[in-house]
Parts: structure tokens; sequence; C-alpha cells
């Protein structure tokens, strides 16, 4: 699907228009917040300068379409999802390939959210130093049905001390670091432990996504959303893991992961969580 | 990798400091303009209210870095690779979900493209009716050495009459309306014709991406920057493609993009491009 409804409204625009339905079955909560109208369950992406924008735009698309019904017949099981981009202010944020987004919500005005998300990036190393960034995911994190990340924004949730005493994963060239946050790597592309969801690399976001609306709105939805999306994965090369990738690429990529490691330690050192 | 360079800056601001190198060697068009460096490839994304975001951020994640090195001793056949994000003008643009970018140029600064790349979504509807954005796409994409499209974007690359006589493709929903720009529709997720490649639905511009960086810096980039960006996909389910998909998510997708499916026709025999 190409973000419109049957109507050819905009979903958001169709998501105001629709804004006094709710659905009050049990499990779903209902989340009033001034002046941004009602959703049944609040997606939060937390940006900052540095990230890397595919370990967010990725399940940015898959979670944003939450509320597809699972066929023709049958009604949506969140019919008011929204989708929130947040940031410290509103200011632009840029990512650390240079592409600039606007954020919509502020720490400040973020609704509580029913599941948080927080990307990777070489951008972690400074976010892991600001204090106010890693109480907002500590503090949404301990009241959401799910904390989750993708990335290196596994060491954001650590730092929260989400982490401590979890099974979790990371991007590969860092997974030696989760100690350093109290938790234990677990190989997988995705890993729960809880209500916490980790997952690896970058594009591992997309495929963590699908399991997450699987859980939440059924196997119908999520086939569903991966035919709209035509997520059929062909890759001309077979060198996206390391147990599959040659020694020279795995030692370019650690080469070129290495400031970000080397910070990416020193900060989690600095705070002592072990 | 996560966008830092081996010392840890910011890839946009290693460009600028290293701006005074060139690479000369036949077949690296170099490209001076003014106020923005030099660049030895420059690769851009048009972007538009409505588009589909992943279109565009997938394919950015990976075109951006271009720049990698082979390996640790062999160099970069593009060290100063420039990618931008193109807008009519320099407000920000919302995707069909909700997300805003700011685009770093407009129709007005951009340099010469050496592939331009034109995303989908259901914006696509306006943006056919838009001579400006239709004539810049047709003006880039004559000179570039490749003209791009993910999705519903090949309908644009045909409004500029770029696809007539090619073999081309685009999101599955909509391949039955490529003969109207005077294409045939090729059955794959990636279809080259000549200096025109274009790609299916949604997440195929990943995929797409892979195929340009193996085509322009070799397999061993490709497979350098799949392992940084761990692209080793796991879908939890097999629904991506029509051919996979249950009768009951077809119908679902055909009438939520049935509008969008309907302004795109109703667009395109305006044009009269057959």
């Amino acid at each position: 699907m190409l973000g419109k409804d049957g109507q050819g409204r905009p979903q958001q625009l169709a998501i105001a228009a629709i804004g006094g339905k709710c659905d009050d079955r049990p499990g779903n909560r209902m989340h009033h917040f001034g002046g941004s109208g009602m959703a049944d369950f609040n997606i939060g992406f937390v940006i900052f300068p540095g990230i890397t924008q595919l370990d967010f735009t990725g399940p940015f698309e898959v979670l944003s379409r939450l509320s597809t019904p699972p066929s023709l017949t049958a009604p949506s099981r969140f019919p008011h999802v929204k989708t929130h981009v947040i940031a410290k202010n509103l200011e632009p944020v840029a990512s650390d390939r240079g592409l600039s987004f606007l954020p919509g919500q502020s720490f400040e005005t973020c609704p509580a959210l029913d599941l948080i998300c927080v990307p990777g990036g070489a951008g972690v190393v400074d976010a892991l130093d600001d204090a106010e960034t890693v109480d907002f995911i500590g503090h949404q994190g301990r009241q959401a049905q799910y904390a989750t990340s993708v990335c290196v924004g596994a060491f954001l949730l650590g730092a929260a001390g989400l982490l401590r005493g979890r099974r979790a994963t990371t991007h590969w060239a860092y997974t030696d670091l989760l100690p350093l946050v109290g938790a234990t790597h677990e190989k997988a592309r995705t890993v729960r432990d809880g209500n916490i969801i980790t997952s690896g690399g970058v594009t591992a976001g997309i495929d963590f996504a699908f399991t997450i609306i699987a859980e939440l709105a059924g196997g119908d939805v999520a086939r569903a959303i991966q035919l709209g999306i035509e997520y059929d994965p062909a890759p001309p090369f077979d060198g996206g893991h390391p147990d599959k990738a040659s020694e020279a690429a795995k030692a370019l990529m650690l080469q070129r992961n290495g400031a970000a490691h080397g910070g990416m330690r020193a900060a989690l050192e600095a705070l002592a969580l072990r």
C-alpha cells in the first residue's frame, strides 16, 4: 500500500477524521493527550544527531502500518495508531550521512508510549552522555508495553538500566560491549527478553518490526504489510553477516567502526552499570 | 559501519576536509559547483509530498556509502561522493506516513547528477501533474549516467519520457500502468535497460542499490557495505511477493491501493505518452 486509505486520503488525515471512534476492548490501552487527538497505540522513535537513519526509517515504515486490518472484512485491531518521531527539541536532526528529519514531538510533549524504539548510529556515543536523552528513554521504557532498539540503540536502553540481566543483541561489531550494561549477548537477528526486544545492525530493524506487528496484530496483518511494501528481499550478494563475510570485509568494517566502538566503550565504562 | 570514517569524523565533514583531492581516472566525471565543494559522483534523490519514505531512505543508506573502499589497503574508487536530497524548494517534505524531511537542494541549486533516483508513494499522483517536477527529472535524467526509480517513482521517469520503449518494473499493484508511459513490464525486482534502472515496490530499493554499488565500485565494496549495515534479511514471514501472498492479502492491498492506482491512471492518460 502506498500510504493512503481506501478513500485516497493521506493516512494521517484519515486518522484525524475518525478520531472519535474508540476501540475499548481489553488490552487496547487508550491515551488521551492535549491537542493531538486520541490513539489506541502510541509508537515512538527517539532520534538524535548522528543516527543511522535506516535503523529508524525501516521499522518506521513497517510499524506505522499497524492499523492495517487483517483482511477486507475483518476490522483493524488498532484503528488509531500514532507513530511519533521524538527528539530533545523540535530542531532538525541530521543522520550520520546528512539526511535531516523534523521531529514531531519533543521529550516534553511526547505522550506515554506503548512502544519505544531507539535506533543506533555513531551519534549514540554523544547521546550516552546526555542525561536528558537517557532519562527520557528510561522513563518511557519502564512504562511501555515494549522497549526496543535497533543496532547500537541497545546501549541507550542499557544506559537507562533497561538491559540489566537481560539477553540482548546489537550491531555485530559491538556485541562485546553488551556486558557493560549488564546484558548477555544472544546471537540472533531479533532477541526478545520479557518486554525488551533488541535487534541487530541497521536492516535488522525491518525484520524486527514484522515480528512486533505479528505479535500485536497477528500474522495476517504482518503478511499484508509485507506484501504492501513488497518485502521479498533478494540481495545480490550474501555477505550481510560476519559468518558469511570475507576476512577482508570484516577487517575493513571493524576499522571503520573503531572510533565509534572506542567512544561507546568509554561512555559505557563511565556509567559503570555492570 | 556507523557513518564515521576511521578518524571518527562524521562523513560529510571528512569529505569537506579532503575536498582538494581529485580522482581523474577516465570514467570518473568531475563536477564543480559553487559553494558545495567538489564531488566525483553526485547522487540525487528527488522527494515530494506523499512519498513512501522507505523507497528513498533504503537506497539512500546504501548509495551514500559509495565512497567505501574495497578493503583496508585498496583505495576508494569514489572518495568524494555527494548524496543530495532534492525538492522543489527547501521547505520540509512529509511522507505519506507523516515523516518529515528537510531537503538539502532545490531544483534550482542542484548540481548535475551522475545518478538520479525517484522514489514512489501516493504523492506521485500530484507530482505527475507538476510540470516543474517532471521537467527537473527529465532534464537531469537525460544527462545522468543512471536514471533510476523505486516503486511507482517509475511513472515520474515515464512522465518525463525516459521509459518510452524501455523494459521496466514498478510496485506489483501498478505494473499494468507501465504501457501508459510507453514501457514494457519485465517481472523482476530490479530491471536494467540501458542507463535506466527501475525497481519494484518499496523495499526493492535496497536490493537495487546494492546492484548499482557493485556496478560502479565492484562486488567487494557492495559486500563491505552489506556487512556494515548487516543486510542479511530474515523476514519472519514469506508473503512479500504476489506470487507467494494469500488471495485475501492481495485483495486487501489492491483495495488500499485503489485510489492511488486510479489517480495515477488518470494523470498518465492525461499526459498521453503512449
